[in-house]
């Protein structure tokens, strides 16, 4: 079954840009983020703030995110994001991005999220499992 | 008597800069964000993170900013900001910046504060007078 | 006459807000700085990039930036940003933006920005008078 | 022998940090990048602006940037980013940064950069070999 994929097209923006005249690459981290909002409000049907009261969780923090950069992205650019889910362990996941610049593959970007909540005894932030109905609509959304 | 003037040198980051290769505007406003924080610890001898509970306030939120763009600030440019609180009115303030590059005057700032708290009443941010001590302390810090 | 207005709808980022959970300040004159150039794009028939070569200019570097902050954006509002030349004069102008969060006006901003060419005599930059058929399509865009 | 080790430390300013009170994972990538050209200045005693120059290169641009976020980093924490050259190959190196949290490894991040130039006679970008020069005062500063 083909993943499901979230995609979104947007121009560059000036003020994304470096005195190189294209996107500075912490940039392409906020693109990730706003699309990875996008992506599971998509998949699972839930406003990206009311994430942590549905599933009771504090959120899904970033433990790891990075990029290949292949091509860059100029001021004016009309680029394609892609993101979809891609691997799925007990307590973490991927999300997996692509921008295309003019059809072709400019960066290639990966976070790993965290399925978190507070632990009522210690008070501290810590993983658990990613219920199997949120697993299930990552998957195979709708 | 002379204000008290906050000041810091920084250099230019990369990230900052446009493709003009000067700083974008809207990085000025961080700018000011950061010394005016740095100007109320120093004025107030209140660390940022407490100055909502030391105060009895939920902050002090913006309500108007602007500046002037004289002179340019490029990438690897020595700056110095210096930073003191301008007019004081009953629940309100400005906080004045100036940015000096190469020892001009570049940029000329002013944020519009607001003395803020919750109203007990109605649950909204509502301007509460600022405390004597607050206003004798930004006139004249020590 | 009715002015031309440029308008745009989008969602705010989580990127784009503070601790406070609201678009930090700064931000919004990045939204500013893009409605600008889709302004100029949709009243004068210029892609961004062309504009320094059709009209033999370096640019329309921003002098003045300011806005009053009535009411705070959050992450996932929904909001327009409706922007429109403002007073024209000699060799500058205002950008007059303003930004609705749920129907209501939350910033009001303005740009100055200036009609800037290079002096082949000194080599700096210089205003320079702006054309009169860039300002009746300013004034009266197609 | 011991990697050069460029460090410095600075306070999180409120600008950097997102709704959940601690620094957006995209500016992280600023602080590596203003770390990496720290760095280079200091490795090879040329500022930022004179890289090109001195090496007849476009510059070093990134093509890979990856990071781990163990702990967060809040507004008002003073931290510290230690950065150094790792791996070097032909054409490419590696810009490894540690940000530390009250001492404690926060951020662990990598940036890959290649050495950039110019083709002639395509009128691409080409990465081309690092030279030895180079190589020494990266593996050996000063």
């Amino acid at each position: 079954m083909a993943d499901f994929v979230s995609k979104r097209q947007f121009t560059i923006d000036w003020a994304y840009c470096d005195p190189a005249g294209i996107v500075f690459n912490g940039r392409f981290f906020e693109f990730f983020d706003t699309s990875a909002w996008l992506l599971f409000e998509a998949a699972l049907g839930v406003k990206p703030h009311q994430m942590a009261s549905t599933f009771d969780i504090l959120g899904v923090p970033l433990v790891d995110a990075r990029a290949k950069f292949m091509l860059p992205a100029k001021f004016g650019d009309l680029v394609e994001m892609q993101s979809w889910i891609g691997e799925i362990r007990r307590s973490s996941f991927d999300v997996r991005h692509q921008l295309f610049v003019d059809g072709k593959l400019g960066v290639d970007g990966t976070e790993t999220r965290v399925w978190a909540a507070l632990d009522p005894k210690t008070g501290h932030i810590k993983s658990k499992p990613i219920p199997s109905a949120v697993v299930e609509k990552f998957r195979d959304p709708e």
